[in-house]
């Protein structure tokens, strides 16, 4: 009976387990660290004890904070200036074309960004490998898990290096959309991101669904994976592939919901935590309310074009200006560079504004957004219906999602102007589906047996008391495609069937002509 | 704003909308309805007015009853006089050898036995669609939801011809395990239930699951289906089927969790609720705390076999009694019928007992289940190691899922004596690894973010707030095989590429002859 008491105290400690873990934290920098960021201070707030890597060329990872501790890695390759570089480029070639043969060359440049980013971001792994002394200190503090965000390999590298369990932060990995790489995602109702599809196609979209599926499947195995392949082999031995390592990670917090995403397959690890960063509004400051009351009943239009673009070039930045000062309601426009010339008296420029009470206040009609994920979803968490201007990314892809929803209008950066614009705000202003539907959107999302932040934490320390999450976790991903897909069951069936077949048409040949040349003789 | 307010008054109300629901239960008998009534009384405790369809011939579902109303219906076919037949001879088949002629004829055995009861329930749901008077006084009633277990397909029938949403508490539907019908499951690495197979099969395992599958199809297409096809053609439209009714369903409360299941794919309206009926023990009656308490550091074995099964043969229960007599360990067995000759001083013969304070007194050290899911999942839930003797049905399928997580030892009905019964009960109370596994899967089990019972209330009451759950729900069940599975899309593209290449190569055929016979003609 000493086994099973043993046993039972061993489940009771590991129960109780729940303050004072230990997670290494291995994030990805801008709009990514945002939110990442919220993560931490929830588990520190927790009781919990956060390392971050930090690469010494990030945006806005700080060294000091009373949050977490830093360990700072080389560079990772995904500074600002690079960065900068390339999205003032992307834009400037949308706004003088939007030919099929300008989106593909700027789909090039993004992949040759990507590339570049993997390859500065693995020589940053592989000195972290190789430097004995801080692998050393990383077994030592006997993390319980690797938090990261597995749009980039980092984290997954590390932790499997480290033989730790894995929890994801994720909405993109680098083979695309998060469930793509774990759950089942047939092509006739799956949408891929960015072929601007709903879950509900037509023949001819299904078609288009299907070459954007082998576009995407060309750009992972013959671009991104290649400079995984080698690394992988030399750290993990030869028949580990990166994907493997990847798929297993313990659970996914996915920054989704079924408000956001349209209903798809998904896995038992896969955790919905769409909006985690949320939270009510405070008040505003007494000068902004003052500016924001002043609206009357009009009420408000609150703008940002995000933290990645920081200015729109003057032209967009003028029509912009001339369509709000046209309208009654006040606006509120984080803008940075040149005032505008043809600002009207109703518009505020600022540098930066309070984002999520302004969304929160009662006055607010309508954001306009470049659609960054985090936007999108603080906009459905406090109902204000949207105007698009995405520039980059999964920008266009999240609005779409918005636009079928009939919650957002979406212009097209390369041709809008200050007509275009100013017919979209008062299209979502004054007709009163979008606002209607926004308050349904947000009403279901809000309604959810926990809060996603909650959730996000439960499950970070589930992997804590249970070291992983086994139970949860399919490794069918071990399977070849043909395995998975039973193509060889399928065809050893169909041969056996065959051979059986033949076997009888044989055998009843046989008795015929035995019958029929016995009556031949018979009849002789 | 008048309209805005309007829509925020709306989306108020609608959220305030928790208690004060109203429910039309539409349940399976036997022990279906068990767990059903557990949720039925929550949903009563929570204010909510639930209305019971309860077959004249029912089993356990009472007239009268302080939770529920009740509309007595005609007979289901579900009667325990029938079905009490069907199970002494299945059990005698079983008895008498164990060869795949025998599996075979208990399948068809069982197969004639649903398929009579389906036709008796469609009857009993026709004469309910006829009976203009009760229709009427549904449809006033104005009920929420329908709350129906989909073993049978009344509930859902019902469901539609109201036009309610639909919320399911299921495990098995009509063509097998409930995720089948709406999740994709791959045959690679999810197991057909009675299959005796795990998430990870080898080539010769994947050829059985696949052969399996073939046999449920055909099991579904040719002998149940026939039965739904001319009711919901006669009563919804030539085009509408009966599957597709079904998987239409809003929310599907799963009798399950991946602690019973292995990891396979799921979908966002599914929500597992396993264990959702069991709760903390109470203490014993004086006399039974007694005599388990006089088993010292033995312990005690508690053994069921369940609601359905009254008796077992009397050689059956004879070696068990002997193999019981001869532990030392002190046995609580619930049996019905003569009285064993071979009965030990250590075993107390009750009529009925309160299985989940035994399930959860700490001196419990091996419960003797018969392997109905509501038994298994009460083990799971306290954590005690199983002995199994599969009777009917799922259970052979439950104590599988069991054994391969080293939690069970499991007995084969027709081959069992007092030998092998005994060797059984030692290996599972001597060998630590079945305890030692059974509290991990309990700890696993127990550590969610809501307790089931919970979560299986807040999504019905999710589904009273927003009239449904759309937005969980995929629509791709509308789709035909071939285009949930791209086969035209795939036909197209390679007839497309085909067309290219030949066209292609007759291009290239044409300007090669040219030239050639240009310089044909030139050398000439």
């Amino acid at each position: 009976m000493y086994g099973l008491t043993l046993v039972t105290l061993a489940v009771l400690v590991c129960s109780s387990l729940v303050n004072g873990g230990k997670v290494l934290v291995f994030p990805l920098d801008g709009s990514h660290w945002v939110n990442m960021n919220v993560m931490i201070e929830e588990l520190h707030a927790r009781g919990h004890e956060v390392t971050v890597m930090r690469p010494s060329d990030t945006w806005y990872i700080k060294e000091d904070s009373p949050y977490y501790k830093t360990i700072t890695i080389s560079a990772a390759g995904f500074d600002k200036d690079n960065f900068g570089e390339y999205i003032m480029e992307t834009l400037n070639m949308r706004r003088h074309g939007s030919s099929i043969w300008t989106r593909i060359s700027i789909e090039y440049d993004l992949l040759k960004t990507f590339y570049q980013m993997t390859k500065q971001g693995l020589q940053t792994i592989e000195e972290v490998f190789e430097d004995t002394k801080l692998m050393q200190r990383l077994h030592d503090a006997k993390f319980d898990l690797v938090l990261t965000d597995p749009a980039t390999g980092g984290g997954v590298l590390l932790g499997h290096r480290l033989g730790l369990p894995l929890v994801f932060n994720v909405r993109w990995t680098i083979q695309g959309e998060g469930h793509q790489a774990i759950a089942p995602s047939p092509l006739s109702y799956v949408p891929i991101p960015t072929a601007d599809l709903t879950d509900r196609m037509t023949f001819i979209q299904r078609v288009k669904n299907f070459m954007f599926y082998i576009f995407t499947y060309f750009q992972v195995s013959y671009v991104l994976d290649p400079n995984y392949k080698p690394f992988v082999r030399r750290h993990f031995g030869s028949d580990v592939h990166y994907m493997e390592l990847f798929q297993a990670a313990d659970i996914w917090l996915m920054r989704n919901d079924f408000t956001f995403e349209f209903p798809r397959p998904t896995m038992p690890n896969v955790v919905y935590i769409s909006g985690f960063q949320c939270k009510p509004s405070k008040p505003l400051p007494k000068d902004l309310e003052d500016f924001v009351q002043s609206s009357g009943e009009h009420g408000v239009i609150v703008m940002t074009m995000g933290t990645l673009v920081e200015k729109l070039p003057e032209d967009v930045t003028e029509d912009i200006a001339a369509a709000f000062a046209e309208l009654p309601q006040k606006v509120i426009w984080r803008h940075k560079g040149k005032k505008p010339s043809t600002l009207g008296n109703n518009t505020l420029i600022l540098d930066w504004l309070p984002q999520n009470d302004l969304l929160g206040h009662p006055k607010t009609r309508v954001f306009v957004a470049h659609g960054g994920t985090n936007g999108v979803q603080e906009a459905i968490y406090h109902g204000v219906p949207l105007v698009g201007l995405p520039l980059l990314f999964d920008q266009q892809d999240n609005f779409f999602r918005m636009a079928s929803r009939g919650v957002a209008k979406v212009l097209d950066y390369g041709t809008v102007n200050k007509d275009i614009f100013l017919e979209a705000l008062k299209e979502v202003l004054y007709e009163p589906s979008y606002m209607e539907k926004m308050k349904q959107l947000s009403s279901l999302h809000r309604d959810q047996p926990m809060k996603p932040l909650d959730q996000a934490m439960f499950w970070i320390e589930f992997v804590m008391r249970h070291k992983g999450a086994a139970h949860l976790r399919t490794e069918s991903y071990k399977m070849s495609t043909i395995q998975y897909f039973s193509i060889d069951v399928m065809a050893f069936l169909l041969t056996v069937f065959l051979v059986a077949f033949t076997v009888l048409i044989a055998a009843l040949k046989f008795v015929w002509m035995k019958v029929f040349s016995g009556s031949k003789i018979k009849n002789e």
